[in-house]
């Protein structure tokens, strides 16, 4: 009788969900031989898994333990019969690449809701007479609950399993997030011309501080922190303020800074200094602190970020759409320097896939330096991983896949045409996979995308209730 | 009762199956009363509409007709009860941008067999060291048809519907080609090292003739051209003697040029003149001829291509990922020069997708000239279709939908998170989708790709077939 694709299945599905042995254990899990019989919640089982810790280490066929949201256990080989293996939900990942949720350090998906509205313009130009006037106009609480969620999908769709998001009504993207099962860092938006959600100067102290408090041990999934929007747009004393309330909870500090020569022509102007070093004078720079887009610095300025231990969020297709320039990243990361990898919002970009960020970071920095051997493959996915992590301060418990840690894990389906061959898996994260390759996205231990399909949003409502909301900006 | 999905669908497709009015004709076509009532083969009914005749023309709900291969008719609304509009096939296009297929001019197929083989190095060391060897060593007859029809069916699964190939045993590139039913520009390849499918210099010529004549009428998806590999690997003699070949034979003659720093010194030091300055000389740059990359070039040397009515092949992604250079397009396109995007083979990309190309074309130059009005939308999306068809001397059969020309027609869902909202259907096609979301590819007439299924291609076989090549290549 031949065997059927069927029977392989249920052979493998029978094999991998024995014992794992050659284990590695969770720093607080019992010993194989204490621990209870109880079910894991999922076993990852088969695939090529890139652990990232150490980043750059491939591990054939592993069996990996899932347990009350955490990695249990990660194994290298099988072995059967042991009950500790047993589990609520089997993936069988033969053909794909596990590894950890990719990390987007900078967003503001609220602007899912302008996405292709205005393009191919100059930053000033596209702030100033479209992107400013439609928030004046069409920001509030509906409408950012909506392009969030709307963000939140595509990103659960391309394997971003943490973001970093900035903006007004900030709230609205924490709840988008709880109720979708997505890790978040979510900081209000402070910037001195007027914001649908802030209509007097005194009361950014207050919103910041209440902000922080409401948000702090509200959920696992969510982090809370505070950005202001841009040296240009926020005075020395709102930046001081807002800094200062950061400093006192504890929580992340974030800015674009450096984005476009004018704005260095206009700080130097304003205060006879570059941004960064203006923004070092302020006491805004320390470890706490992720400054986005950083792209025109002199050397000075890389050190101050070097010694203040800052975070830096690249940003690669934003910054190229807008013309803006190339951040000097690889020179950061020559420097010790943590960068992370971001889309910045979907209007500049105009998508949140960090696929293609990867990509354009192995490649811009080549182009940028002329030399084709800087950031390498695994380090590009490192910087969209764990790098990512420790720009957000959350090392600890993101961005690897190691015993302990949540376990935010996605599977990359290799079986196509355009991944094959396999040589090297990174090659492929890197330079031929994109986001609609992942097949299975797990948050905090939940599955929170599988064969494609989103479990935890309603897509068709939420496309449809941005395509509303676009109705109206458009006028049509 | 309540009005199903399934209901709109049926009344749907019953109010398109009627006459469409309005309508532009096929200019060889009988007026609308004296044409014989028989059925349309295909009518594409709905979607938004991209003719790119003129670029940047859009129509909202056509209807496209097409019969015996080529574009019939396309009307602006729809009229009921004529029953010229009954088709075999009934396409809904609801939700999709519908356009022409798009047209890859610079590839190199087979060498999908080393997709991820060799990646972060410069590209004379690319070459010297892993790539020719690996030629020399695995290219066979064999192996170029499994390389090709995997990269076929990674071009049809992303909207590519015409390729422009040079390399070694190419008529096994245009047996694939047919069996797929991929329209494409094959080109033998020559190169004044040894070749797996040449080992003496007399036999050039010989194998030039032989692959013109062998391949002029064979099919009409298929023409054959010749290719030179550079300047720095062909004799003044070779490039003259399969140039006048190709001129003898009114096909198109295709070559590498300027795509380093290190190829213009070593050609400055060999012939003390600048690359596209001694090809020149040599007879070489005319109408038909077809030159990739062009990144290192003078002012002259634009005078020239601009002069000669040379058009050039621009792979971005491939010239970024060996830290090449960027071609000085915005300026080729100012002054005349048909441009069209190619992605180079996927051993230096990695990948066939030529939505990466559009987007990358449209960041990269704003980059590169720090402006970011340049290469609007519009422009990349030309480059990549009418524009590259202009490129292969091809603009009077493909590249726009047109009545008369063959029907090339690519759809594009974008009933998708990351395509919504809907502003401007440009924007979406080069900064937000990707490959994956073309749902149907249409080439001479015929569905070859529906519901992101192939139907001429059985992609579990050509995988595994490559998977055992490249298990030799990598000795596992």
């Amino acid at each position: 009788m031949p065997v059927s694709a069927w029977d392989v299945t249920v052979i493998f599905l029978w094999k991998i969900s024995a014992f794992c042995a050659n284990v590695r254990h969770s720093p607080k899990a019992d010993s194989p031989m204490n621990i209870p019989h109880e079910k894991l919640d999922i076993l990852i089982a088969g695939g090529t898994l890139l652990t990232m810790s150490p980043p750059g280490e491939i591990i054939e066929n592993p069996c990996i333990g899932i347990r009350n949201g955490k990695i249990e256990f990660i194994s290298k080989e099988s072995i059967p019969a042991d009950p500790r293996s047993d589990a609520r939900e089997i993936i069988d990942a033969s053909g794909c690449i596990v590894m950890p949720g990719l990390i987007n350090v900078h967003t503001h998906l609220a602007m899912t809701c302008f996405r292709g509205l205005a393009d191919d313009i100059p930053l000033m130009s596209w702030l100033n007479d479209h992107i400013f006037p439609a928030e004046a106009k069409f920001i509030n609480r509906r409408t950012v609950h909506a392009g969030a969620m709307l963000g939140i999908a595509e990103m659960l769709l391309s394997g971003t399993t943490t973001f970093c998001d900035g903006y007004f009504f900030e709230g609205e993207v924490g709840r988008a997030a709880i109720t979708a099962g997505m890790r978040g860092v979510i900081a209000q938006g402070f910037i001195d011309i007027g914001t649908p959600d802030q209509t007097k100067d005194s009361e950014k102290s207050i919103i910041a501080e209440r902000f922080v408090e409401r948000w702090r041990d509200r959920s696992s999934l969510i982090t809370p922190a505070l950005v202001c929007h841009s040296p240009y747009t926020c005075s020395p004393d709102t930046l001081r303020t807002v800094k200062a309330i950061a400093q006192r909870h504890g929580v992340s500090f974030q800015i674009h800074v450096s984005e476009t020569r004018e704005e260095v022509r206009l700080i130097r102007s304003r205060y006879g200094k570059n941004p960064l070093q203006h923004l070092h004078d302020l006491g805004i720079l320390d470890q706490d602190t992720i400054a986005a887009h950083c792209i025109w610095l002199d050397s000075v300025e890389i050190d101050l970020l070097a010694e203040g231990r800052v975070k830096v969020a690249h940003d690669p297709e934003s910054n190229m759409k807008l013309g803006a320039g190339v951040a000097p990243v690889s020179e950061m990361l020559r420097r010790g320097i943590d960068v992370g990898l971001g889309t910045d919002g979907s209007a500049s970009n105009n998508n949140l896939d960090l696929f293609g960020e990867m990509s354009m970071t192995a490649r811009i920095h080549k182009l940028f330096t002329g030399d084709p051997t800087v950031i390498k493959v695994e380090k590009a996915v490192e910087m969209a991983t764990i790098g990512g992590a420790r720009v957000l301060g959350m090392a600890d418990r993101i961005g690897s896949i190691v015993p302990g840690k949540v376990a935010d894990i996605i599977l990359v389906d290799t079986r196509k045409p355009h991944l094959t061959p396999l040589y090297h898996p990174f090659s492929h994260l890197v330079y031929a996979a994109r986001g609609a390759d992942v097949v299975t996205s797990i948050i905090g231990g939940k599955i929170v995308m599988k064969d494609r399909r989103l479990l935890t949003i309603d897509t068709g409502s939420v496309m449809a209730e941005v395509r509303r909301i676009a109705s109206r900006i458009s006028g049509k």
